[in-house]
């Protein structure tokens, strides 16, 4: 049922659309070739206390931490080593049983709901730190290595691997997603941060994308397969293993958050910061709606107004001074109470709350799950996107807070989703309409969070029919039994 | 005929592998289905004065600027537009004609040679610059336009695109080869640079990698199409337009020279830079040999010893610390007569000198054509490296500058061919064993070359069995009629 109120938001979108949107959801079968004795080979592949049947387990894998609908699996796997992936993978393969990976289950789009049931492949007990090499600035990590356990650990050599999603997902999970967060302005999305993979193919052959122990920091040799599984949501194969880039920790960072009166100010401000060419390592906004979230869950006392949260990182001498034009483009857009937090706990504190923010934002509506937007935009288009979305918001009166990673013109919109189906609706009607304006304006449905199982159809929209085709083909080509990952990506 | 004078380069390599690399020679026959009423069909498709026969253009589509042999094409085709350069692929791929896209043909592993003959596809007519969006730091452009006219058109928008070569390549050409140079070290490559192509497919339908008309900086949206075609050579598809990243005019830029007495001292300092954390723009090392080239081609004089050229981007401020942090570095190392480089037109004539040494190099043999080595490895490996290469150059009595852009871990053997036999196969077997060192220290045999003609053996080794039938699998995934650039990168 459409009700009167959507298409006051919906006046551009065709009803099409907005069907197509909305109507996702499926009815779950056990395929028949989930076995006992299908189970029992799994069983041999990786030893018993590898497989679970168990509801909780199955439940635990049927979801991220989206809003999406849970997706059981039938049996949970979880595999020890590359040749239990493989053999895992060929069972499988040979049964044309559904495979879905599953690494920290922090996606935001769905990516692990075993939609079609089958087997779920939890890769986190592999989780040693295979080799760093500093004096080159890599490291080689298995697919159950955290993103924080790996920062812990390289501290004493005086390396991080920069790119924060907020979650504390998994290295390879992040290269699965095409991952990015409040670093990326700075340091990339995972994109161009990884220089090689192990894959499992699904028929379990094993590959290495840029060739068995390969890490240098360029190649032209053959197709880029690494970036080819970056990105692809466990729908071509299992990222068992990723070579990743490291960086040196900045000499200096300075901090900095301040506020203005209008959306419109801070979102300028960015723009010209951006355009002066100043290297920003952090460049976030939160609406006046994020900052009462902020406050209430992380125990903060800011004014509740339009902000700017800010990072700098260098050299020690000169970062002050890019501080200091950053400064004046703020007190010139208007911008109040600019402060430094040079003071590392202090630092670490506010980053923290503002990773905490997709469930700061949710503890508005006790009992909500969030449903958060994802569109990325050139930044010239920014100051439009995030001004209409905010009328939209604010006309459908909904309690959504906008924040985002706005230096690379990504920025989301956390909508609670509760058991009012009225209001779902209305927030699903905004989401699209936010995509549709960004697809409109040279832009994306989907920043960093991927395709998963809620975005299909806009990802038609975005890359039309023939390139659908030729993503349909390639996913035939590496996966001609449509085992992996089924209904991501390609529905 | 292999004389006894190889093995002793060769005592690490065996013999199959090296009669695999040199033995590179095919007959060449036009094929049957290249009649005189296909030809017409071309005319009909792109104009009569569009379609040539003639020995002298065929010629010089048949080749690139390596030493590698020529291989004609039966006809060329000049394309006006994405309609027509849709027609002619139509055309090829019902009567399975070979087809060869044609930039700027300053390749250096053979990428247009026609193999067996066909079409080749001359795009250079198609020159526009579709748009310039200097708030977003991007432009587009079609096929036909080269690097030094795009940064000329863009001089007054304080903008730039870094990526350079050296040759005058165009900018999709460069997309086909994943090309880089001397700023990669700083700004990436090609694949860190290019948001959305358009791609005519082998059977003429037109795509947009990232969706028609997207250019966000980050995108999470499916398959990373985009990166496959990045470095694909001509052999998925004709890149008929780039969207590209452009960055800010360095407010400052700092150039210096240094000369050290022994290779082990200047690629030490090449280490510790890079592991510094400092940003280089450039960081370029020249042999003894080839200072011998540079000063004789572009009439300097430079102490013949083993030299860096380096090169600081960045705002005014901090710039001089940085300098002087290397300066330090340098001169603990031993290095000796750090000049700066301050005035612009200085500046300029030193790095065009630079990107002559090509033929500098060349021209120490007259009448000898370029086989330029390309390896990359990661740059702790860099001083082994290059100083066996150094040793292996000494052993040989050949006359071969080493040069390259050591900051990211690549660099080139300039091995000059001639008529003597003999001694070309001794420049192979030179080349092939420095490859294999590379591929051994987890490197490639290519940086940015690409794989070309010339490669394919040395990729199977780089990417092992089941990576080449993945690689084979895409190939005909996209042109399962194989007409696209056939026998290059895959032989």
């Amino acid at each position: 049922m459409i009700s009167r109120c959507f298409f006051r938001y919906l006046k551009q979108t065709s009803l099409a659309d907005y069907v197509a949107f909305r109507s996702f959801s499926r009815s779950q079968q056990t395929p028949a070739a989930v076995t006992s004795s299908f189970i029992d080979s799994l069983r041999t592949a990786v030893g018993d206390n590898n497989v679970s049947t168990s509801d909780a387990i199955r439940e635990q894998h049927g979801h991220d931490e989206s809003h999406h609908e849970v997706y059981k699996p039938d049996v949970v796997v979880f595999a020890e080593s590359v040749e239990q992936v493989s053999k895992v993978a060929k069972l499988c393969n040979e049964k044309k049983v559904p495979l879905i990976p599953f690494g920290s289950g922090t996606g935001l789009e769905g990516g692990v709901n075993a939609l079609s049931g089958g087997v779920t492949l939890d890769v986190t007990k592999m989780n040693q730190i295979v080799e760093v090499n500093a004096e080159d600035f890599d490291c080689t990590v298995q697919p159950g290595v955290m993103r924080i356990a790996l920062n812990s650990y390289l501290r004493d050599t005086g390396l991080w691997f920069p790119i924060d999603p907020g979650a504390d997902a998994s290295i390879c999970g992040m290269c699965a997603t095409s991952a990015s967060g409040t670093n990326a302005v700075r340091y990339g999305t995972m994109r161009e941060n990884v220089l090689n993979l192990q894959v499992v193919l699904p028929d379990g052959r094993v590959i290495h994308t840029a060739g068995k122990g390969k890490r240098c920091r360029k190649t032209s040799a053959g197709y880029n397969l690494t970036n080819l599984f970056v990105g692809s949501e466990g729908t071509l194969g299992i990222i068992t293993q990723a070579t990743i880039k490291l960086y040196g920790l900045p000499e200096k960072t300075i901090a900095a958050v301040c506020h203005f009166k209008t959306v419109q100010e801070a979102v300028d401000t960015v723009v010209q910061i951006m355009q002066s060419g100043i290297t920003m390592a952090k460049l976030e906004f939160l609406d006046d709606k994020a900052i009462e979230a902020f406050n209430k869950f992380s125990k903060y006392n800011m004014p509740v107004a339009q902000s700017l949260f800010l990072e700098f990182h260098g050299p020690a001498l000169g970062l002050e001074d890019q501080f200091n034009t950053v400064k004046d483009l703020i007190e010139l857009n208007g911008g109040l109470g600019l402060q430094m937090a040079t003071d590392e706990d202090e630092r670490k504190r506010l980053w923290k709350a503002r990773h905490e923010m997709l469930w700061a934002c949710t503890a508005l509506i006790p009992g909500s799950k969030p449903y958060s937007t994802d569109i990325c935009v050139p930044i010239s288009h920014l100051p439009e996107v995030i001004i209409k979305t905010k009328q939209w918001i604010d006309e459908a009166k909904v309690l959504a807070p906008v924040l985002g990673h706005v230096g690379d013109g990504n920025f989301h919109v956390i909508l609670p989703m509760t058991l009012d189906t009225g209001q779902n609706e209305i927030m699903k009607a905004l989401a699209l309409q936010i995509a549709l304006l960004a697809m409109d304006l040279n832009g994306t449905c989907t920043g960093e969070h991927g395709i998963g199982m809620g975005k299909c159809h806009l990802l038609e929209k975005e890359i039309g029919p023939v390139g659908i085709q030729v993503l349909k083909d390639v996913k035939k080509c590496f996966d001609p039994n449509g085992i992996m990952n089924p209904g991501k990506i390609i529905s």
